[in-house]
């Protein structure tokens, strides 16, 4: 099968293979009716091996962990949890790209009745997004409607946490697609660049990689840029946590939206200005990344 | 049955009956991985021939399609919706106290497929709702995050829609109950009233019964608000549409929180601090807005 489903089913939370063709929530379900959980998206990719695995398994199932903790969710089980992985991925068959998108999904579960659902869905990798790591992005820039500083006191806010509420930044997605735009930067109100709806905003400036910082402004740490910037200093490539502005990244040597499953998609344009690009540094920054595949 | 569960099945969108408490949705539904959909919450109550109906339907099916419209979602057909509460409705078996709640849901659907998913579940009215509609609330103020003005320019912040991601008025009800309250009023980050997570804010002062405005402020206009105005101006009840602070809050003769099953709920405490309580103008407001059964 190309697109698997497990649950961790039951009181005893056992790793269990369903039907992703068949319904698997119920009407009262808080995720469906709240967007009351959290999730993640991760990359599976074949191994020397030839077997698929989960990239960067721990690092999700952690920050899936802080997710749940700020929502007030029962902590997942990282044991449990890889077992749910290692029996999805098994039961799968890899499609000829030998990638897929992993999405585990943890909501608060029925009403009143105290146990969480818990599901992992692996499918292949859309369209857009594989044709987007070669063709780059056009991003959209759109107001957060919040400051910089939005979240500093308020936990409630959900700030850095992977929430299935995603429709503000679903509908973001539809106003870049509105304007001709394939994806969408995040500018607070107060005009520092915050994050994409789905990916973490780097830029090259004077030779240094840089992104956003997250405290106090309810950006989501993102695991894809925290395993470049590591690879990145082992490579001594310098990098840095810096507050930028739109003309920042308008006057960068390059800018990138990095994510799980799309990885280091290059930006092409902001508003419909032609952004510098170095394509030799984005093959480094996409091989640092672990995004050496050739591009499909 | 005392909960009954609806769909509008298939591409022919034909109301039936589900089994609550088997599931419904798949796992790849953007209303449960992304909350990507909207919702309505309405009272079903018995009518004078002892048969149940749902209260302000049509205003409900009404901001839906709002909802609907405002997210790109295809606009809910009316009828069909009616059919589908009528079927939920008819099947339903009331409880003692003779109301329930009726959660209409429409989400996106299985990505790709363009089919929503449209669901009516009808249950009775939780044990919190019914004992504050005695109790009256105690309320925490707590910050939006957002200035009152940031939804004006930016439509998708989804201002003023019911979507399902509403994770973070779930957070901000968590944030209240860890304080030992029962309920929240949001404050732009420029101090002014905005709403409660699932109800609108009241309060009378110098005889005028007030609420705050709607337009660039994101807030929801409010179903049982709108008819308890109507009714208040046949009353010779004067109405208004006011900003208003904290401090105006705690100044007034009276504060309540006003929603579609809990209705007319009286707030007796802002942030610890007793708030000014009229219970003759309570009584009357909740026969104005139609809850005028007798308190359980």
């Amino acid at each position: 099968m190309t697109v698997t489903l497990g649950v961790l089913a039951g009181p005893a939370q056992t790793p269990e293979l369903a039907d992703p063709q068949q319904p698997i929530a119920r009407a009262d379900d808080l995720g469906l009716g709240r967007g009351d959980g959290c999730f993640e998206t991760c990359r599976v990719v074949l191994g020397p091996d030839g077997a698929a695995y989960v990239e960067r398994l721990a690092e999700h199932l952690e920050r899936l962990d802080a997710s749940a903790r700020a929502m007030d969710l029962p902590a997942p089980d990282p044991v449990r949890w890889a077992q749910l992985c290692a029996l999805v991925v098994e039961a799968w068959t890899p499609p000829a790209a030998g990638e897929g998108a992993l999405k585990l999904m943890l909501t608060r579960g029925v009403e009143g009745a105290g146990l969480p659902t818990s599901l992992a869905l692996l499918s292949p990798i859309g369209a857009a997004p594989m044709r987007q790591r070669v063709t780059g992005v056009r991003v959209a820039l759109l107001t957060s409607g919040r400051p910089s500083t939005a979240y500093a006191d308020a936990p409630w806010l959900l700030g850095g946490v992977k929430s299935l509420s995603y429709g503000l930044n679903m509908a973001a997605m539809r106003e870049a697609a509105r304007r001709g735009d394939d994806d969408v930067i995040l500018l607070s109100t107060d005009g520092l660049v915050l994050e994409a709806p789905t990916s973490t905003v780097l830029w090259f400036t004077g030779g240094v990689l840089a992104t956003t910082p997250h405290a106090g402004s309810g950006i989501l740490i993102g695991t894809t840029q925290r395993a470049l910037f590591d690879a990145a200093v082992q490579a001594e490539l310098p990098t840095a946590i810096r507050t930028a502005r739109a003309e920042d990244l308008l006057g960068a040597d390059g800018v990138w939206l990095a994510s799980s499953v799309r990885g280091i998609a290059e930006v092409t344009h902001i508003d419909g200005t032609p952004v510098a690009m170095d394509s030799a540094l984005t093959s480094k920054l996409r091989r640092l990344a672990g995004f050496d595949q050739p591009l499909a």
